[in-house]
Formats: C-alpha cells, structure tokens, sequence
C-alpha cells in the first residue's frame, strides 16, 4: 500500500499531489498568518472525481483533510495542523455555464469570487456576494463559511445566493445538487448543511448561484447623527421610503475620528466632532428619479433633527473616497491590531460597545479601539490597537470581549466563522443542546473525523 | 407504566391528551382529505416543556408522533396513521414580541399565519410570508414545510424570513437557538434542517422571524403575450426597470381560458384569444412615480410588441378581481381535480408544459389540463379535471406528470412539500447521494424513527 501520500501520488499522479517539504509557504496558513504548519502533503485536483479519489483514499487511511480556496480567511479555518493534507481547490476554476433566462450561474469551487462577479456583469446581472477579498477569495470559500459582506442587508448572505450545489463527502461519494429552482421542496435542503460549514461536514466542488437584475442608479452619502436611536431611525426610513438600500455602514466617533484624522486619509467629508457616522448606499431602479428622492429625504431628515450633517457624493470617485474612510486603512499601520466580527441584537449594538469600551480601556489604558460595522446586519467590527505587548495579549482581549457578547447574547462570530481562532468561544453564543445538534450532524456525516478536524466544533 | 396513552395523560393531564376515539375527525387528515385516519390519541400541549415531556414518553415508548399545524397541506404530511399520536401546536398561539429595532418578530409555532401578518402591519412592519391558507396555516406549519406563496419572488421562500427556532428533538430535548441577528455565522446554522423538513427531525415550537419595510405604493396588471420568450423578457425587464417586482404569475391560455369563461367569473380582464397572459404586481417605495413609471413601462412593452394587450388595475378591487382570476376558483367545481405544484428551470417550463398536456391528451383525450404558476420563482401548477374516473386514476396521472418531470429534472414539489402523496416520487428529482444524505440526516436526528414516520423520506 504504501503511505497515504504514496498512495495519493499513485492514484492522482505527481502533478497533483505534492509532499510536503515542497509545498509553499502560501498554503501553510491563512491570511490570519496565525500558527502557518506545513502540511504532510498538498492535493490539488483538476476535477471533482479527483476530490472523490483523494477524498476516498484519505477516508480509508484515517487522514485528516484541511480543504483551501483562497486562503483569504481571518479564523484559521484553512490552516493546518501538523501531518494534515490540504486540498486546494484552486485548479477546479471556471465559469461552467449562466442560464439568462432562469438567472443562474454555475461555477467550479475553486472560481474567483471577482471572475464569477464580471461574468456576471458581462452577462448583464448582478452577482450580489461582494466582499473586501473579491479579488483572491474563492467562490467554495465563501459558500464554506457562508461569507457575508457589504451588501447583506440589501440580498442576504452568501447562503441566499446559493441554489444548488455539488459535494464531496468524507468518504468520498459525490453528491450533485445542482438545482436551478428558486423553489424546490422535494426532501431535505441539503445544501443548507454544506454551507457555512467551514469544510468540515463535505468538499464544495461547484455551485449553481442565483443572479440578481443590476441596479441602474446608485447614490451614497456620508451622514453624521446625534444618537445611536436617530442612527436606527434613519436606517428604517431610509428602507422604507427608499427600499433599495444596499449599504448602511456605521462608524462610531472613535473610529471616524482616528481614520478622518490619520495621515494616510487625504479628505474627511465631514467634521470630526459628531457622536455617529453612517455611510449609506442606496442602489435603485429609477436614473431619472433616483438621485433626487434621496437627497430630499436627507434634506428632511436634516430638518426634523434626525440627521444632523450630511455629504452626497457628487462622483463615483467622491463615493469611493467614502468606502476608503469605511475600509479603515490606517488601522493596519499600528504595530499590534486586534480584530472582531460579532454581532448583536441591533438594539443592543451601542450599549454593548459602551460597554466593551469600557472593559477594554480599563484593563488596558493605552489601548485605543475603534467600533464600526454593518448595523443594519446586526454586524459589529471592533480593531483593538495596541503598542507595546506580545501577541500573547490577544488571548485575554479575545476573553474581554467574547464575555460581553455572552453577557448579550451576541454571537461571536458574525461572517468571519469560527475556525480555530473562535472555537473556545462558540459555547458563548450557542448552548449545549445547539452544540450537540452540531455534534450529532458532523457524527452524521463524518464519522470518521477526517474533514478539518479542529475547526469550527 | 400503563400504555403510552396512559402515561402521557399521567404526565400531561386528561385536558392535554385525547383518546383516539374521542379526537374530532378535523384532526384525521390534512387539506387534501385524502386516507383520513383515526390517530391512538390527539395531544394539544400548552407549553414547549410539555413537548417535551410528551416527546420524551412517546421516545421511549417507540411510539410514532405526528405534528400537526393548520392542516392546510396538500401533500398528506399531517396525517395520522393508524396507531399514531398526534402533537397539534394549535394552543401555542401568540406573538411573543415584536422588536422594532431589529425589525424581528418572535411567535409560537401554532400563531396562525394571518394575525403573524396582522400584528407585524400595526407594528408598521410586513411579514412577507404570504399564501391562500394565511386564515388557517400557522406559522409552525409555514416553516416545518418551507412554505412559498405569492411573493417567493421579491422575499423568498418561508425559509428566508427565519432567524432563530426553538426545536424539540424526537427524545424530547428542546433546542432554543431564538437569534435576532441576520448574521451569525457561529457554527453551523442547524435551523437550516428542521425548516422544510415537514416534522420528520424534530417539532418547531417557537420563531423569530424577519420583518421587512412595508411597500408604500401597488400597482398590478394583467398582461397578454404573443410567446414565452416574451414572457421570461418581460419579468426580467420589470425586475431590472422597476425592481420590486412582487408577484408575476403566468397563465397559459388553457387556464385563462376556462377560467375567464367560467359561470363564476364576473369579468374577463383581457379577451381569451391570447396564449399567455400574466398577472403583474409592482411594490414600490415612491407613491408618487411608481404608478407612472409602472403604466410607462408597459406602454414602452407594447409599442415594441413585447406585451401585446394589457389593463392597468385602476382600484384595490381590480386588483383583487386580477387575482380571482389567477387563483382559478371554477377549477375547484369539477368533480375530480388532481393538482400539481412541480418547479422545473424557467427556460424548460413552456417546453415541460407542451409535453406534460401532450402526454395527458394522449392518455385521457377529455381530460381538461391547465397550466398557470410563479414562472419568476421557477414554479408551475397543473390542474387536470377529469370526469367519469374513480379517485384510482389520480395514481396514473401522477406517474405520467412525474415522469415528464423526472425527465426536465425537475423538481416534484415546489412548494407544496413531499409528505405522504410525493414520497414514491422523491427519487424523480433526487439522486442517490441526495437521498442518502437526507437518510443520513433523518438517522442523526431521530434514530429511532419515532417523528412523522412514512412522510417525506
């Protein structure tokens, strides 16, 4: 028989199975660049039949098996342990087909989330997923831990894009479900389970997704309120007598105030004296009209108190100016940055960041942390920026804060997922009876164990 | 011990737990009155703990249990068999709570669907979920089957307006996994498997549901067309011009046909001589442009020939005549009516409707078929009345629609779920692999097999 990366480079051949003192740096880690490990060997199959084969072999030998798409994840949740086997889907790429008239598309795992999104365009449709990594990330990846983003509060997450799937399960068998139909009840969703599962039930190997109708008008404005209530109110109205809103980004004073003033920013669009920002996008259907309905109802809400200073962009050049204030680059210029992705009942998202602020300035003085994030989602960012200690401290700040999301009842994972690096903390957000469901489905599923094990659950 | 009737009104008490012979006939079958049958006894629990308690008895007694909710399916996925306990939520009835920040609603699984609705409008919220039976469904219901409806195509399916459940597994545990929050990516999302999964994993109690922004303006049309190319053209031309497109709903002119000129029918929208006709409804945010730009656009479709006849619903009572139409109320006086609700690809629906009628014609020459349904959502209908057959008929009928089904990959149930009327036909619109995960699945979460057993799988 041979060892298993004997038998592997057997079965699949040399060009697809590479041991492990050859295998580059890249694959030894995430973008976390937390704990990189060599890997004992890295499979890159050319199709799903090769997953199924290493998949098989790896199933009989008891070989634990780390999938990888783009490695742009920030959980570790592609990183392997030592003596793992990775499987980078990144040669199974390509757009297989987009049906025009059901408004799908179905693309290989191993996709660019930014090649499926300008097939997308170029076919005249929207692919609604968009996140910061649209540009390394793959589609798998992004299926794998149901990534959110910018535009979730307008289309969902990346599991409402989703309408069929393809598997590979642990033990190699290859379930195809590559429906096209935006309704289908015939038994169990079972692409529900795959999604956002980190890797750890099955291998996505392709993805038929749903496409949506591209906006013809978009407009954004950079709005400063008095309140976190008036921040809520003008997210509702704007919802409703808008409808379309695709963004509704929130920055608290702390982080506009570090950004707008870091010598990396060329403009701020607003003064930095006001207690909340918002930066708000609203993609409509209606060139003729649109522009104006939203200026006036920003003129309102300035008169009636709710918004107390406000900037539309003039030019797209002038709207991205606003992405890069939200985009915080700036932050990760300081020598130790700490970063969360939770999320909170969105009545509870400030007094949670008074908070947590409060905790973290306590326990640590110096350290300056900035609150930010997607409020209409109900999604939280914080980056906790600190100089002068190890990387040893991120451990008890990761304590501070996952205690005050429990004390919540928030979840300490929003979009980023769970994989190593919030894996201690997963009971904060889930109770016993939620965790031995997750248990009884990965029993389920892979018994054995083998599918990246040490993530998630 | 006593038998299991016994002890459950031991543990329950005597208001809680029927005997079989003393359970009112409503609760022997669902909707589609098909096999009505006495259950060994009814339970109406008051509270989710004596789920519990009478999950927990029935789990270790073996005994087969069968949620009911609203019993408005179609599909036979309430109804009892002989020897079987029945579990119906309809006295956990209520909205728990209503938060208007997080634009969410909380209710007990047996609230009926309408005062769901009714209680999210006074709250200036909608609750999108919208079908014919919202008068008697209950929400429970809505989710254990993943209902569709009428609005599938601008909201999505039951399944997109969930947040949070509250489960009793088949042993009796009770999982409370109630989130607010529209990201949470903390492990898996184990909700995902009891929504549509019609009471075979576990009993859903309780929901948190997603609320959106109420549309401020409706305009609805009935709309004749020369050919499908010009249909598909037209949704996808009203989602990309207008967006918010709420409903589109087609009928074939076999459909319009006999139901335009059905004695029942007051008046006709349109002439009969056409061979497609859709129902058009537009939910915008602008009341004082969308009418405008909604007649617009037709007078645009029409001078190009895309649409070649449409009427504009001038009053909320057009509207409403509009739908009477399409809700086909002369279908229902025919002595034998067999109904269909299958989804196939939107590009194969005109060719599948072509050859499911030839099929039929061929096979019963004065059988009258029609075809009408939610194209934008993939979902046709089929109505087949025949005259002079006994109900033994329905099952050849089945075979020949299902295997012009199985042919288009299609899907066997759109909407209306498998239950115990589809289940010989799963294997039509799923392969091995899919079935075997939902085996796997079903294993994991009732191994004993004690949940709605001989349904769906």
């Amino acid at each position: 028989m041979g060892d298993i990366v004997d038998q592997l480079t057997q079965a699949l051949g040399a060009d697809v199975v590479t041991a492990g003192p050859d295998v580059d740096k890249r694959y030894h880690c995430d973008w976390s660049a937390i704990d990189p490990v060599q890997p004992k060997a890295l499979i890159r199959p050319r199709s799903t039949a090769e997953v199924s084969t290493a998949l098989r072999l790896c199933h009989t030998a008891g070989q634990a098996v780390v999938p990888q798409g783009g490695l742009t994840g920030l959980a570790g949740g592609a990183t392997p342990r030592r003596g793992d086997i990775v499987v980078s889907l990144e040669r199974m790429a390509g757009i297989e087909e987009i049906d025009k008239v059901a408004a799908t598309m179905t693309v290989a795992a191993g996709t660019v989330l930014e090649t499926a999104q300008r097939a997308a365009d170029e076919a005249g449709f929207l692919l609604a997923l968009d996140l910061g990594a649209r540009g390394s990330c793959q589609v798998g990846g992004n299926l794998s831990t149901n990534a959110g983003g910018n535009r979730v509060i307008r289309y969902g997450m990346a599991r409402e894009q989703v309408l069929g799937l393809e598997v590979v399960l642990a033990d190699g068998e290859i379930v195809t479900s590559l429906n096209k139909m935006l309704k289908n009840n015939a038994g169990y969703d079972i692409k529900q389970v795959f999604i956002g599962a980190e890797g750890t039930l099955g291998i996505i190997t392709r993805a038929t997704l749903r496409l949506h109708s591209r906006p013809l008008s978009r407009a954004t404005a950079f709005c400063a309120l008095a309140d976190y209530a008036s921040v809520v109110g003008l997210l509702r109205r704007m919802q409703s007598e808008l409808g379309g809103i695709s963004a509704f980004e929130v920055m608290w004073h702390d982080f506009y105030d570090f950004i707008a003033n870091h010598p990396t920013t060329k403009q701020k669009p607003l003064p930095d004296n006001y207690p909340y920002y918002a930066l708000v996008e609203f993609s409509g259907s209606d060139p003729d009209h649109d522009l104006n309905r939203f200026e006036a109802l920003l003129a309102k809400a300035m008169a009636d108190g709710a918004v107390v200073d406000a900037v539309v962009a003039q030019s797209e050049q002038a709207a991205r100016d606003f992405w890069l204030i939200r985009e915080g680059h700036g932050i990760d210029t300081k020598p130790l940055v700490i970063n969360f992705d939770v999320s909170l009942p969105i009545a509870d998202i400030d007094s949670f960041a008074a908070e947590c602020r409060a905790a973290l300035s306590a326990k640590w003085p110096d350290s300056l942390n900035v609150f930010y994030g997607h409020i209409g989602d109900s999604n939280l960012h914080i980056s906790v920026m600190m100089e002068g200690y190890g990387s040893e401290v991120m451990h008890e700040v990761d304590a501070v804060v996952y205690q005050a999301v429990r004390a919540m009842k928030g979840s300490v994972s929003a979009e980023h997922g769970v994989g190593t690096l919030k894996r201690a903390y997963l009971g904060h957000s889930r109770g016993a009876a939620e965790l031995s469901v997750m248990r009884r489905l990965k029993q389920a599923l892979d018994p054995k164990g083998i599918l990246n094990p040490g993530k998630l659950i």
